[in-house]
């Protein structure tokens, strides 16, 4: 180990001091160390020194929502890429790091969406705060309004472009979203950025009546549907296709990291504001473009999802299989309209004792969710069931977390007649 | 195509007549397809209109300097993580995305700078912005010395820590920097952020001299070394290990998309800093983390290059024997003490028409470099010989630009007993 010369600039104190306040705050962040098995999805081997060697964990906090990360097509057309191109892209999309695979998969994206046109960025984050940043500081004036829950990408790209304005409105709260459009000056550029499902509560927004005041107030929408590509509407297209209101917003927002399997994010939009997007956002320009062998998986996936929907139809099934069986368990759990499912627990270090429980002493895997990424008491645990959790894995799970629960006083205990049954 | 039902905002306005004026001012970014042939690198299928179909091109552009990522090892590596593990990381680095080989990595990379850790962020870009962003966020009173000729992903995480105080000082002027250094308050939290070689100039900054200012008015010093990570010092370190230097920068700054030819971006610092940047940057916690096969490619890659040098060696043999070429033409150049061979032209539609002209008359790509990567005015083609460019390819390069400079008026009219010659 090195020492560090310079060790008396105020800085490392504070680091120091920081991050004792977090540890008091019960929200130290420890990363466990899971190594996903491709051929036994969703189990993993836990590498971390919590469990014996090679150890099999069952894991229900995946963001790969229905496994597409595994499917053999998708893996064999990234090793296809490896073989044919090498493993990185070589420079930025302008420094020879275009390759026809991300010009076939920007075309895949956009006709998924119903949009003219696409652009992949290196990650979902970098597509929103790029876009937003850049859309944002195009024209003076602009008023951004913006939904309390957004990610917090959006909030950075809205928060890096210092000459708009911000108006956050209440979340979901459409009242509330038109009584600000109608207080703010009529002439002035204005967007409305909003998600489709918001992943750590599981609700969904009401698209098309945000489109309608869109449309009445002449602002431009920007939807995140990163956690809904893949696994809502006919084809994958996410709630604003299973709505039938794609065409009705603006610029539409997409991952490939979570129901696609891969890695890298996306915008589809009309060709103009792509290209505009294109030769502005800073995000886009000055960064290595995505490997061949992610874009052309993903491009895989992709078609593979648009056609086949037995995924998604099996990944609700068992989400409902789940939550049935939460719910016969006395498990409290928060019913939501999407394949998201929190366990509200409302307290960072008991969250995060409950999950290393769970690991340790069950071999399931749930991550736990605390601050900054939900407010404080709200703390939860986050499970996503997708197609390939069985029958067994749910009712070991569901077991698991009635006794834990129990034990930590988050449930009421056992009635008598229950454990004389 | 679909109609965009709310197409009368201003935005799509305003797309359209900025899109116009960067046409106007010859600088519209076209987006050459270009396919790497991963067993003739430097060689590149372009399958664009402009060339017949599958035509071979020789790329002078790539940032992957060394060729790692057509390394046999280093593409086996990427296989057999996606074998094994899948293709994407299926979550945040918290949320079930750490793979012990992202440990593993940040580890060796940690190792590779003398720092006590790392970690690993899905871009470079990514690794300045959400590093820079936090650090300045993280106490009141920052004074962020930045060099004039920063990269743009720099910039954009000091200029999105709105609290803190910017002084950009004159490019890689000492005297400059510490007469802004001695006129800051003594007792502000103060930083240096520089590069070591900077990428479009390929001059070099003299890393001892500015920690030296760094100690004398306690200023934390975090060093890009993106360009050169992998090509200088004796493993590989970058200008830093070269110069000695490594223990007096407090944080040091890398790629793995270009010297090691795989994808990624990653800080090594103390271990305090290295905690505290990853439990509170934006940019590394609400992202999807890097998948097992690039990560996997990526510690192979890393440990070949620190262990074998003769890539780097050769990549500086070609590249001086590319120079002494184009002086024997006449070919002007930009002489740096780097590995970047810039050739000014001075002109953003000029520019583009040469490197359009060496693409499809000799089938010879070079990235036309334009604003808004450099100043208007001082536009040009920026070479990079790596070691498998042969003397035949430098031959028919050199060749092509000395001919094209002058038909475009860039070089003088060759001399009449050249000509005879």
């Amino acid at each position: 180990m090195a020492s560090i010369k310079n060790a008396r600039h105020p800085f490392y104190e504070h680091c120091h001091t920081a991050l004792n306040e977090i540890r008091q705050q019960g929200r130290y962040r420890t990363f466990t160390p899971l190594a996903r098995l491709a051929d036994r999805f969703p189990l993993y081997e836990e590498e971390g020194p919590a469990l014996p060697e090679g150890r099999e964990v069952v894991v229900w906090s995946t963001n790969d929502y229905l496994g597409m990360g595994v499917v053999p097509e998708v893996q064999e057309a990234a090793i296809a890429a490896i073989r044919e191109h090498g493993v990185g892209a070589g420079g930025t999309r302008n420094i020879a790091g275009t390759s026809p695979l991300h010009t076939a998969l920007e075309a895949e994206l956009a006709a998924l969406h119903g949009k003219e046109a696409g652009l992949l960025f290196v990650s979902g984050y970098v597509s929103n705060q790029a876009s937003l940043q850049a859309i944002l500081t195009s024209m003076p004036g602009w008023i951004c309004f913006s939904d309390q829950l957004n990610h917090a990408s959006m909030i950075a790209g809205i928060k890096g472009a210092r000459g708009a304005q911000t108006v956050i409105f209440a979340h979901n709260d459409l009242a509330d979203l038109e009584a600000k459009l109608a207080a703010a000056p009529a002439e002035a550029p204005k967007l409305i950025a909003f998600e489709s499902v918001y992943s750590m509560d599981g609700d969904v927004s009401d698209i098309a009546g945000i489109c309608a005041l869109a449309r009445k107030y002449n602002a431009l929408t920007y939807l995140d549907e990163v956690h809904a590509v893949g696994l809502y509407g006919e084809e994958g297209g996410g709630i604003a296709q299973r709505d039938g209101v794609a065409d009705e917003v603006d610029i539409i927002e997409g991952t490939l990291a979570k129901g696609f399997g891969v890695h890298g994010g996306y915008i589809t939009a009309s060709a103009g504001i792509v290209d505009f997007l294109r030769s502005t956002a800073s995000g886009f320009i000055f960064t290595t473009s995505l490997p061949p062998s992610v874009v052309g998986a993903a491009l895989v996936s992709v078609r593979k999802v648009r056609a086949e929907g037995w995924r998604r139809e099996k990944m609700f099934e068992r989400v409902n299989a789940f939550r049935a069986r939460l719910r016969a368990a006395g498990v409290p759990f928060t019913m939501t309209p999407s394949h998201i499912v929190p366990v509200p627990i409302g307290d960072a270090e008991l969250c995060k004792r409950i999950c290393r429980r769970l690991l340790v002493e069950y071999g399931q895997y749930a991550t736990p969710i605390n601050y900054p990424t939900v407010p404080q008491g709200t703390e939860r645990l986050r499970l996503t069931p997708g197609p390939f959790h069985t029958d067994e894995m749910m009712d070991e799970m569901v077991q698991a977390l009635a006794h834990l629960l129990r034990q930590e006083g988050v449930m009421p205990p056992a009635r008598q007649t229950e454990n004389a049954a």
